[in-house]
């Protein structure tokens, strides 16, 4: 009694719970004189039993899983019995049937014992022909250790949910640093899934017209599935995920198929069968914008849903994680939306200025957009960062805005100009230079302005600059604008064909153009991505 | 001997270590024959002994941190020498000659008793006056309980770390809603503050200029000391906090004064003390912009202290979870950054681009932003929300945009237009809007350029709307347009006064203006808001 009393004590002091059910099994293995035994724990989560450990004789792969599976049946009724069950050699049950069949050995009895911390069930152990007195020596096992399993359930427990947090604070980093849309929505469905290791996960977006839910990416291991749902669309309030955006609660449904608000042409189109759900509401918080701009109210602006749980059901903590991810997630997507408006409202209030100064001149229409669309190209083909070719494209469409200081008569005369009014015309690139050099935050875009009638011999203007002191930016839009304007029609002459610009240019390198930024050109034409005011 | 394991397989059954403690302690109190029991915890975290139960005999309120005290140093002893110590009523020590004042009863002799777990340090108890045969009830109390203790304790410190990590969690998603450089900085130090439990906060940013760390924001009880600490420089790689932001290292000074690198500047001019410092680099991940945007490098931007910790010493949870959320902090930090240079940026090109549209007639120079100026004055006096200023803002800067497209002659003619030189000036709202009415999310501004020439009376231009048909927007702008005009030198005329100008929108209300538009104009002149062409 004493040495099984130490033996215990020693089991007993690993706090983790893997540990101490294999060395409490091994040591009711080697104790008793059984011939083989399996455990199985209530998952806290769920309350559903999960296999743990089989030990002793006759565990074979190709029977293996048929046996837990009987197993299990036998310590979930033993288990909702709350007491020790025998099941002798005559047993009739049909698991006992099935486990004679599939056991190596004499199949004579089993005894199924569960373990209780006072009325919290924790374990239930089969133990295959044991002794007949052997239920004093598991009474013990279990009064010493029924209060350690409780515990360590709950170590292992808080563990789980310890790593799904810090899992949740990394995932929400990750989005936190990211302001492209796209990207967003792919990362928000990926990290969604992992977290609540689904089979697969959609998310839809509210249409502010409509107030449609539209489907926008749904994950899945096959990847056809996406392009087949790709066009769906909810009507606001129907389907799961339509009564999810409209009441902002969280929906969890085990059986999708009997639960009527599930919309199945999702699944009909995409070929993909909905078992489980758990939706949730993208709910952004307000976003407190400044004392100058104000805020942005709280909404749901969608909804998201995991589907399919992988070897388990959804549990509360599920619910919890999905709903707090989303939400981090539908504030991300709004930062993400303010940003690229603000953006684009940048770029397209700048378009509508530099298209009404080129429209005073009938035959300069369109010229600074065309500029800008060559300048962003010729960067593209010399591989200049995404941050660059985007201040390219701003400076290059600001480069001729110093013509609001030039004279109609100038601008618009429709006769080749006379030497002083050349000369006045000259001037835009320093106009144009000193409106925008006002703008702290356009140092870079500047050149643009600046340097685009600069030539390589120095003979350019406004400063003469020779090569090495025209920045790259300058540079590229000499070529892009002398090429847009030799390109165009002029009242004094017709448009060239491009092969003429083209060789225009070429025989201009190292006098005029860059050569780099020309040939740049020349492969970006050949690629097709260069259209003319003429067409390509 | 059977009653007494009852009895531990009982109090076993608890998972909460207060319960379990409490429990054991009343036990020992009942089944032994001492008189007093104290128990002491050793914190998993730090390994320092914390005190956690007193019971029995002369708990005096006046004397009892005293006693803990003493009894602490005693039981830091005993566990120090892991066994088991008896003091008598001989024993010399400092300790025993202290608690033999502090103790109410006649103190015979005191047993300090350490659990262990294998070699794992769990409590310490001190019992006063206990049985000589007591021991073996604690041997088998500590065997029965010290597995079930040791868990109980990983149990507590789980759940410290799953809330603190809720916490973190929570205070991500607040800082991630705020796009307000102000409020952000104010939330990261009152935020770290909480979550770590310390006396205050300092946060220092890079300045890019000069790379000296300049102080944004300390926290603190005493409100003055904010004051006295906002100069605070310290030059990049100098103290604690450049040697943090230096090197990306997190730094945990237990006693900053006799640490070298303390920089003890900021204390001199707080005249706050500073004794334990944890550090941690303001860490911002790269920034994903988009496929056209780039990408922001990772970089560190500053640093962030936790001063004095609260009740303790900082610890290894406290490292992770302040460097976790500085890294959080300093993205978010970033992206408010970009938005609001993005902001300004707009705001800037298009003040730049309006500036100079105005500046083609001598005498307009400047009016634009005037008539913003007031439109937004007007809007705060009533008190429309932010979000609607920002829009007014950018809709009153742009309301001449139109005159990009009327002729020079026109514009700039000293003397009065003639009646078709007239009629082709007012053409300009109709260009303006026009021009911006391309640009889809300025909708909400638009009126600003298409109504400021439209009078209550229907006998406005460009559409003779009526007061029901004019957007507060249009008639916001058409007040302040006619103000500033007003308050201007013209070529056919001098400045009108303030109170002139005053006098004859007053006149025209219902006519011309609007009444509540008016009356807001004044008042923001009463208060000093307004500044004309010649001065307040």
């Amino acid at each position: 009694m004493l040495k099984i009393n130490d033996a215990l004590n020693l089991i007993a002091a690993n706090n983790n719970l893997n540990s101490l059910l294999e060395q409490m099994t091994s040591f009711l293995m080697e104790t008793s004189s059984c011939e083989a035994i399996t455990a199985f724990i209530v998952d806290r989560l769920s309350g559903k039993l999960i296999f743990k450990t089989i030990k002793g004789r006759s565990i074979d792969e190709e029977t293996f899983y048929e046996r837990i599976n009987v197993e299990k049946r036998i310590a979930e009724s033993v288990l909702s019995k709350q007491k020790p069950q025998w099941f002798d050699e005559n047993d009739p049950s049909e698991e006992l049937i099935a486990l004679r069949q599939i056991y190596f050995g004499d199949l004579q009895k089993i005894l199924a014992y569960p373990f209780f911390n006072q009325s919290t069930p924790l374990v239930v152990i089969l133990l295959y022909n044991p002794a007949a007195d052997i239920q004093p020596l598991l009474e013990q096992t279990a009064s010493r250790l029924c209060t350690e399993i409780d515990k360590a359930i709950e170590i292992e427990l808080k563990d789980f949910r310890i790593s799904r947090l810090q899992s949740l604070i990394d995932v929400i980093r990750q989005l936190g640093a990211t302001l492209d849309r796209e990207k967003l929505l792919r990362m928000i469905i990926d990290y969604a899934r992992e977290l609540l290791n689904v089979e697969a996960c959609s998310l839809f977006l509210v249409d502010e017209q409509t107030g449609d839910l539209v489907l926008q990416l749904a994950s899945n291991v096959d990847v056809n599935i996406n392009q087949a749902v790709e066009q769906v669309r909810v009507p606001a309030g129907h389907g799961i995920i339509g009564y999810v955006v409209q009441t902002g609660d969280i929906v969890l449904v085990e059986n999708a198929g009997q639960d009527a608000r599930h919309y199945a042409n999702v699944d009909q189109k995409s070929g993909f069968e909905t078992r489980s759900i758990l939706a949730v509401p993208l709910f952004s918080h307000t976003l407190i914008l400044g004392d100058k701009l104000g805020k942005i109210k709280e909404r749901i602006i969608g909804g998201l849903e995991a589907i399919n749980k992988i070897g388990g059901v959804f549990n509360e903590d599920d619910k919890h994680l999905l709903s707090s991810f989303a939400s981090q997630a539908a504030t991300v997507l709004e930062i993400a939306r303010l940003y690229a408006e603000s953006n684009e409202l940048f770029l397209d209030v700048i378009k509508a200025l530099t298209a009404a100064i080129d429209a005073k001149d009938p035959y300069t229409v369109g010229h600074s957009q065309r500029v800008s669309d060559f300048s962003v190209e010729i960067a593209k083909e010399l591989q200049l960062p995404p941050e660059d070719s985007q201040q390219l494209r701003i400076g290059s469409l600001l480069h001729d805005v110093g013509k609001i200081g030039i004279p109609d008569a100038i601008l618009q005369k429709s006769g080749q100009l006379d030497q002083i009014e050349y000369a006045r015309m000259k001037e835009h690139a320093i106009i144009g230079t000193k409106i925008m050099g006002q703008v702290r935050m356009l140092s870079n875009e500047l050149p643009a302005m600046a340097q685009h009638h600069e030539r390589l011999d120095g003979r350019g203007y406004p400063a003469q600059l020779t090569e090495a002191e025209i920045s790259l930016f300058g540079k590229i839009v000499a070529v892009a604008d002398v090429f847009d304007a030799m390109t165009s029609n002029r009242p004094y002459r017709k448009a060239l064909t491009i092969e003429e610009a083209i060789e225009y240019l070429r025989g201009e390198i190292g006098t005029q153009f860059d050569h780099a930024c020309v040939e740049a050109l020349i492969r970006a034409y050949q690629k097709g991505k260069i259209q003319t005011q003429r067409g390509t």
